[in-house]
Formats: C-alpha cells, structure tokens, sequence
C-alpha cells in the first residue's frame, strides 16, 4: 500500500528529490492511443521549477524517457513507465537531524527509522509530482477524445481571490491551459504576484487555493457506498504534499446555506436533464450527474522559507533553530495548476475505464 | 470498488431504506477483543432517528443482530457481520419519476438504468450509515485499548459558530461524546438550536460543520504517496453522502497564510518532540505526526425538504414540481458526529493494524 | 485482506458453521438482471448435505433469504447481500484442545489466539461455500446470458477415473449440470459410489479430482502479468478448503511432453481462429483464446474421519488421540462441484465486468 | 489490475523484451534493511540466459540499476525502483501476422486489437521475470534474517523424475540454491540434461516441474476465505508465463489417497507442535503451520521450437505455416527454478509484514 492508486487505471510512483530520479508505471491503458509527446512536455513546463520569478530559480529538464508500454507512438495496452531522470541536484549539506518544520522531514525519521532518503525531502519532495503530471497529461488526452475537457485555475494567493467558475466549456478550459498564470479575471494576476513577491521579499511564502472544473464528464461516474467521486478524487489530492483541503461545488459554503438553496434544481436543456444550479459541484451521492465537476483545494504555504525557524535536533534532543538555505519556491500554487489537473485526470479516466 | 473499503480492516456495507435492512461485513478485526455492546448502543442511539425536536420524529430500533465473527463476547478475528432490521419502513406513494435535487435519485437512475431500489432513497438513504457507526463504535473501544481517544462536536450550523479545539485530550473528548448535542462552547447551543427550528419552521433545512479530533495518535501513520493520512480519512468521509468539504488543521485558513505562520515549529516537551502550534492538524507529509488529529467537514443542508421545489419528469421528459412529504431531519449535522467518529476510528484503525 | 475477492465484482464472506448463519454480500453486479432464484435453489440442492448416502445424512435447509440489492426481482445494481440461516447445528461436545488431524483447528488457534469459534470447524468449515454458490449460481446465469456455459464433473475418486473433457459444448454442459452424480461416462458411477462407500465402511474418507470446462469464453480475458486467467482461478480456487491443487489443460502432464505435441496449432474453422487441440485449456499467456477453459483440481479425502488419530492436546502440551463423532462425508468431491462451477462463474463474471 | 500485485509488498513489473528494458516497482519494503546485491546479482545469474548449453546462448547482462528506494546501501522504506536495460535484442523480422502456437501472440491480439509490442513476445516474454527474481532475492534476503529459508529443485524433466523433499531443513535449501543445476538426487542429472539436449535435437522443447520448500515459516500465515497461504502464492506462481499448475503437499496425489493417510497427524517434538508427516505441505485450512511449506509447479515445454508448425495468417485469414528461428531455450525449467523461489519469497514476506 502506499505508492499505488487507482482501481482499472493503476500508476506506482517512484523517485527521490536526489536519487537517480523520479518516475512512474501506469497499468491499465487503453491500448493503441497515440500520444501527443509535445502535449505532456507543455504540462510538464507548467510544472517545472524555474520557468518564473515567482518560483525556484532551479532549472530542471524533467525530460521524461518511456521505458515501456509504448510502441510506434502508441500506447501498447501494457504497464507504461517512465523515467525522469534528476539532473540539477545540488549535493548540499543536509541537516537530517533538524527536522524542517512543514515538512515531512520528522515523520519520515519517525516512520522509516532514519533510514529515508532525507536530501531535499527525498521521496516527500514534490519533484515525485513530475511523473504524476506526465500521467495525468496523457490521460487528459485520452479524456479529450471521450469528449471531457478539465482545467484548474488559481482562485486564490494569499488575501487576493479571483473569480469562481461559473459556467465552464470546453474552449474556456483549453484556454485556461496554455495561459502561463491561469485566472479567470486578468485583473487579479497582478496582485496575486505582489503577493507572492512581498512573501519572497520578507523571506517567507504564501499558500492559496486552486479551483479544477471538468466539463463533458458523463453522469454516472463513481460508486457508493465507499467509491463515490468525491472520495477518489480526494483521495488522490489529498497525497499531493502541499494540499490540506478539499471541497467540491460550494463545500464550506454549504454550511450556512439553507436546502432550498443548496439543493440544484433539475430542468430539461435541449431535451437533457440539467441542474439550474451547481452548488453540489456535479456530485449527487457521490455520482456524477453530466454537470461540470468542479472542486477546490487548498494549498498551504512552501514550508522551506528562509527565515529562521525553531525547530528540534533530533541527536541531542534539544530545541534548536533552523535556516533554509537554497532555491525555494514563494509560492507553490501556480505549479501545482498542473498537478491538480492531473489528479483529476486520472481519476476521471480511471472511473471511465 | 463500491461498497468494501480498507487495507487490512475492511468493510463491506449493503442494504436499503425500505428493504429488509441495512448490515456490514467487517473483516480484519484483531482476534478477542471482548466487545461493549452496551457502548456500540449508546454510540448507535446518537445516530438514530426519533431522539430529539431537531431531528426526524421516524423512530427505529436500529437494533444490530451479529451475524457472525463473534463467540463468547469476543471478536474471533475473522468476519464480523451484522444486521440491522428495517422495522418503520412507511410503503409510501414513491415517485420515481420525479427525481429529487440534492438527492440521488438522477444520478441512480442514470447509474443503475432504473433498476435502483427508489423507495426512500434505496442504498443512498442515510440509513446505510447505521451499520458504519456500529462499525465505528467497535472501532473506537479497540483504538481506546491502545490509547487513542476521539470525539467530533458540532463546529457551525447555519451562521453560529463553536469554538475550535484548541489542545484537546483524552478527557474533554470522552466527555464530548456523551453529550446529546455535543459543541465546545455551551452558549452556541441554543442558537444552533434556533437555527434548526428556523429551518424547520420555514419547511427548509440548514447545513453545518463538523469538527473532528484524535489524541494519542501515534507518530508515523499514513503512507506516501497515495495513502496520505489524509486521503484515507477524505475517501471515507466523503463517502457519507451529506459531506462536500474536508481540510486538516487549518485547511482552507491555510491559503491565506504565510509560511512563517502555518509551519508548526518543532519543540521539545517532557523529552517528546510536539508542535508549537498544530496548524496541520497533526499530520505532515501525509503522516501522523503525534500531536491531534484535527480536521472538519462540511455538511450540505438536508436535500429533503418541504417546500416545492422544481424537478424534471423522467417519463414524460418536462419540467415539474415537487413537493416532499414525510419525516425529515432539518438539520442532519447532529446525527452525522456519530458518523464522522465512525470514520476516523476505522480509518485509524486500519492503518494501526 | 482476507474474506473479499474480486476486483470488479467483488464478494465478501462471513459466517461459522455453528453461528447464526452464513452469507455474502455481492458487490459490481450488473443492474436489472432478472434472477432465476429456482435454479439458485437447485445449485444451492447440488452442495447441501443430506442428499445422498454419499453424504453426510445431516440435512440443512440452507435457504437464503436476500438483504439487498434485490428490488421487484432484479438485481438492482447496488450490494447485494445474502443470509442463510443455520438450523441444523448440534450443541456437541467440542473438544477445542484436541486439535483434528487436516483441519484448520491448530492452524487458526494459532493465528486467533484461541478466541476463533471452533464449533464445528467455525469459519473455516466447508458450510461457509453455501454463500458462495448462491453468488456463483447468480454468476452463471448472468454469463448465459452472455453466452457463457459452464459445468464440473467427478473427474476421479480414488482410483477410479472418468473419461477427460474432449469437446465441450453448451448443450453437453448444461446436460451435465442437472445429473445428481455428474460423470462424462455412465460406467464409472458404479466404481466411483463403491470408492466412496468402501471408505464410509473403512470409517474412512476419500479424495478424487473434479475437471470443469467453459465454452463461450470471448478470447481477450486475463491480463498479464500479475492477473492472468490462471492466476485469478486459482486465487479463488485454492481458497476452498478441500483443494490442494489446481492445473490447466494438461497441466502437470505438459511437464512430460515436448513443446511439438504441447503446443495448440492455430487453424482457420468457418472464419474463426481456433486451436487444433487445447493442451493449454483456452489459455495461452495468462488471456483467454477462445476455446474452451479446461481446469482440474484436486480434492483432499475430507479430514474428518472416525478411525482414531493421534494429535496432541494443547493445553497439556501432550501426545493425545481423537474420535471424532458425528455425521460427516466419506467423500466431498460430489458436493464441491458446484463450489468448484461457483468459483469459475464469478471469476469469469469478474473479468468480464 | 495486471502489472502489479500484493497486499502490503507491492510490485509493479513493467517492460518488453525488445524495449528499452524491463524493471519494477516494489512498494512497502521495510526500512533499513541492508542490501546484498552481490547476492541479488548471484540469483540473477541462475535466471539469465547463455549460461549453459540446455539453454538459449543468448547472452544478456541483467544488470539492474536501481532507481530509488535505497540510500546508503540500505531500503529508505518507500518505493524502491529498478531498471534493467535490454541491450541484446536483435532488431529480427517479426511476423506479427502468424501467432507463434502455445505463445501468447493471438491473444495479446485479441487483447490489445493489434497495438502490443509483438517483438520477441513484447511484455509476455520470459524477461519480464527478471525484475521479478531481483525483487524476490531481495525478499530471499529479508526472510533469511526472520530465520526463513526456501530453495526450489528440478522435480521432473520430459519422463526423468528427482527424488522429493522429504524433510528439508536451512543448511539443505542453502545448499540446493548454489547449485548449477539444483537436483536432490545428483544422479538424475544426466540424464534430465540428456532429455533437454535430445529435445534440442530433435528441434522442440520439453517441460518439466519445480518442487520449492520453504522451511522456518511461522505459523499462522494466510487468511481465510480468500487469501489462504495456496490462493496467495498460486496467484503469483500462474502469472510466470510457462506455469500450468500448482498443487501443494501431495497434490493431486491426495486424490487417490484415504483420509487417514492424508491427514497429517500432531504430535510434540521438543515441546513444540508438528505433524508427523506432511502431506498437506505445511498448509492447513489456508493457514501455515509451521512445517515446510511445500509445494509443486508444472512447466510446459518452451513454445518456441525450431520445428515448422501450423498456425493462421491473421491478415489473409488463412491457415499457415511458421518456422521459428532465433535462440530459444529446449526446457526452460532450469531457468525457472529461481523464478519460482522469487514468487515464493515475494509471497512469504508479503504475509510476514
């Protein structure tokens, strides 16, 4: 248990920050899909640190080989893996006795007795989410011939919100895909940076929230009593390192929310049943009823701040302080766009299989 | 997938609202464990219907028949089975075709192609969770034995807010649970209350939050990268069909903070390493990491409600009216604590195991 | 773990022989599949004891009442679970310390600590494959409907053997369904009944060896490399408790033949690809072929048998003997081929889903 | 489902034969554990081809990087990962359209409409098993420090049987597994090379079957209904391509036994319960019982023969002809033998953690 997911569509994840690399197998392809390469490598850029002031200056290729299950351009039906090989690992002087406060540092000495990899986070790095989007990325190709279209966009850096979705389509999302900092309203980008630049400038990071729809998803998709959509689709955010809360349609909202207003009225569109509304996200008891899905997660900030920090030492057993050296991220959201999107991709294909 | 959930305790529920009964299969539980059933009632009685003005006057028995996996008192450490008899099963005038919004009755059809078992819901009745806080109740008296105590209090419903846990113990949440309206602060009581009968009062219902803590956590449960602490406790909570949001700690509070703010610092106490703060809600990297447990959920407002509302005619394909008849709960955030600690305590237990 | 299998449909089991009762609950059935319960009830005749002077003369009535997942006579989609009362229990003298040679008695005191039902064997007696017959009944009727047959016969009872499955066809396998001693050739009836009964007279038991056969198998099912057809067979085989071995096509006879003779030629008949022979019994590389799915299993003579045998006592720690009394089958091959044909229809079923 | 397997020790395989190599993922490893890869490199010595004139000359370095999961020589406890470059594939000219018989060419046809990786068997090849031995050398390695010790020996080949374990012990299985080529009885060694080398003559193959013990087991291993200790390891055994059966103890030996020369009495020895033979391989009611665990697989000869054989066209539609060439073995079983032992270990310690 552990490093596996999925139930028709399977992927193991592999990979330390400063290993060898980081990787992935996905069992359960469809056989015989061609896959556009210079789709998953546009994903994968969005991802990749060092593309942008607001993130790590560290440069990595995150050029992905294909081991297996891919033969003349098209999936073979078998395991497919692939392999990311790290290439700009700073061989750093490591403090594994001063546990990061944040990170999974403690609980990792705790769990594996010491014995974890501990340079640069390891296996707890979110460098182990490349090869998640490189799946995810297929699998939103795959989705895109069954006709589903998915993109997240960033609804909030720190004070500054952007819009909500409303009602998305499919051109809305693809457009929403190539833009290098997707928000709906333009108007937010701006502040949004300060708020990651004033965080860098003080030494410190910000958190924020991340908003997913996925529109042409068919109604039926997930399973009760203990598979419902929302159950999969968290389960599998929620092992996204930085992410500490899901909510799918108005989720908190709802609570202050009476059911004559919660409730989404059904009306007939076009000879379809639709809901009015979508305050449930497209979820009804846990199936998906042909509205757009849409959820939001909440991202805390990068732990790794350059401020100094109080922490323990593990060796002596005293309390301690702690200064993270190195090339950090301010603000993690803005790449992890592409990992929530992935998340979704997979779940998605992986109830459709 | 569907209706079994776990790794090494597993749990299979089945049944409807209006068939014979509603029941689970429960394997994997350790082998002797004597069971007080006296507490697995008292545990049940605060799920069960009838039990206050705020709740659905529709009483039952929710009397538990074990089936099998127990001899002398004792767990015999292979399947435990129960049965819960459905008793005040009215054979109400059901209307299939009008499906009701925030229910799934749509979704069902869609799913199940009109073969659902309708009446009352069918599998999606809130009633399937009987057997889950039997299992939950079990649960809990053997994660007790090894030092572990939960409790769940009624966060928010509508706009009154409780109090959040702050240091929560052993005590206090053992107290938590034996009250029948169990919050923090006693003066949000009577507001809450208001709130309900409001909704009640205006034939609607209301939503609410609830909190959730564990103390006596091990360090060191959960395992990356896909069985997070966090995304087993979130595949089983939203399972339960009222809950649309899930955040650990601080959750959603997290995006707005900074790094500095929402990392825990490591210190030392009585020679343990704890957390200054607990913002990640005891869990880092996907681990525990000893300090509480801490998260909340969102509970949506009850679908059923009396006022008209509007739906489709899934025969005639038009828009109708509907109005639902019957024993509702205004508010299902009481009698869902039961079923919040039900799911902590066996996924607790599962990873324990 | 343990009492769940399945990845599509998925069955769990519980019950003990001296409890309340057996069953299942049946998860991923197909919805609105009109069930036949009169030939579940003929199946469910095939394996209760009391039918035979073969048997055992206790006589259970081993009807199975249904919890869910049955609305208006159709699977509705959703668990379906199943309860069968025990009835004919004897509150015997058990003798837990004196552990029978060949049954699971020391092996779950050791793993259950002492805490397991050992009433007549607990969950590990034979009784607890009732449920699983009631499911696999079901399974087969949905797989007819596929055009899917399938059938056992007594392929050996100690030395006497029945001819081999050659070419199987639906009309010969449902033939061979409704015989209450099913045998490819008459002749051997005769010898097989006297194995049994000179064992009976021996105060004795006696194993044999049952072969089942599938026809209407689609080519394509199994998936390499950890869940091949084989693979998946005998998971579900091997958890029966008389079977101690399991072999496909020849099986342990390919071990003496040379690759020319072992080897199935592919050939053309009427614009279908098929094998010439079927030394592989339909399946080459882990996936279906096509042709008909042959298997054999071997069945130990059931342990318990009325000579005296030495075993030790557990609470002296000392060499003892045992007599067991009582009313038991000199010969379980009879009663487990529709255990063995209950098996093959779920795990087909499975794969098919 | 497919490519990956387990419950709490995980491995995924991936790869094709004329790929850019194969490998796996194994997850849920203990932390801290020591690698011996000198060892590891010694086992896969005895699986790789060009070792011997019985086999293929083909020769292949199987040199496995790994790719993470270990630091500083020992397991970190997360997925480990290795990779083992193809690096003598010839780049032949393959008849994808004349499915080799006894292989798994139509079938993955069938499967995969075409899309699989048809070069030398693609992901059906026999290769596929060498991260499987790694992996299970490494599981050897584990088990050896919990004082559990397994070897396997060449049973039968064509009509030349070996005598059987009769009471394996450490010391005996230690030795077996240094062996070139691993009898009991050293003089049945010529003439088993003797039956391979007139195959070989005679352009076909032959098969055979591979006895395994594994003595130091504890009792109490495997889990009813489902998981018994045979269902867990026949799982495994039927997923290496050229199995076709398995039974365990006496087999289908036990068919034509009585019940009172099958069961395997108790009796004390040194204070400690054992059974005085064991004829039930060390098995009971799916559970270990501290005896050796004992258990017998069939081989069927290599399907590649040198031999012209009959086959279809599946693009004319037509029946055909088809000569092999290439390097193939005449009896895989040597090579198998550490196969064996790796599902064997895999198994053992996926039960143990």
């Amino acid at each position: 248990m552990s490093d596996m997911f999925g139930e028709k569509l399977k992927i193991a994840l592999f990979g330390e920050s400063h290993g060898a690399g980081v990787g992935a197998v996905i069992s359960g392809l469809p056989a015989g899909f061609e896959i556009d390469f210079e789709a998953i490598r546009r994903d994968m850029a969005r991802r990749a640190p060092g593309n942008s002031d607001l993130a790590t200056p560290r440069k990595e290729a995150d050029e992905a080989e294909v081991l297996s299950g891919v033969f003349n351009g098209r999936t073979t039906g078998t395991a497919l893996a692939i392999l990311i090989r790290n290439t700009n690992t700073r061989s750093g002087d490591y403090q594994p006795e001063l546990p990061r406060p944040g990170h999974a540092d403690y609980t990792a000495q705790v769990k594996y007795g010491g014995y974890q990899d501990y340079r640069g986070g390891g296996h707890f790095s979110a460098r182990v989410t490349a090869p998640l989007v490189w799946a995810g990325s297929l699998a939103k190709q795959i989705l895109a011939q069954k006709g589903i279209s998915l993109a997240a966009h960033i609804a909030r850096i720190g004070a500054v919100e952007d819009t909500r979705f409303t009602q998305p389509d499919a051109a809305m999302l693809e457009a929403l895909s190539s833009l290098p900092f997707p928000v709906l309203n333009p108007d937010v980008q701006q502040p949004m940076r300060d708020e990651v630049l004033a965080a860098k400038a003080a030494l410190d990071s910000v958190g924020g929230i991340i908003e997913c729809a996925a529109v042409g998803v068919p109604a039926g998709l997930g399973d009760p009593f203990f598979d419902s959509m929302e159950s999969r689709l968290s389960h599998l955010l929620f092992s996204v390192p930085a992410i500490k809360g899901v909510e799918f349609g108005e989720g908190f909202g709802l609570a202050s929310m009476r059911g004559s207003a919660a409730n989404d009225p059904f009306c007939m569109e076009n000879g379809r049943v639709v809901t009015a509304t979508n305050h449930n996200g497209g979820i009804n008891g846990g199936i998906t009823n042909g509205m757009p899905l849409v959820f939001r997660v909440a991202c805390k900030p990068t732990p790794s701040i350059a401020q100094t920090q109080q922490t323990v030492n593990l060796q002596t057993g005293e309390n301690a302080e702690l200064s993270i050296h190195g090339r950090h991220d301010p603000c993690i959201v803005p790449r992890a766009v592409p990992v929530v999107e992935a998340c979704t991709a997979l779940c998605l294909l992986d109830a459709l299989l």
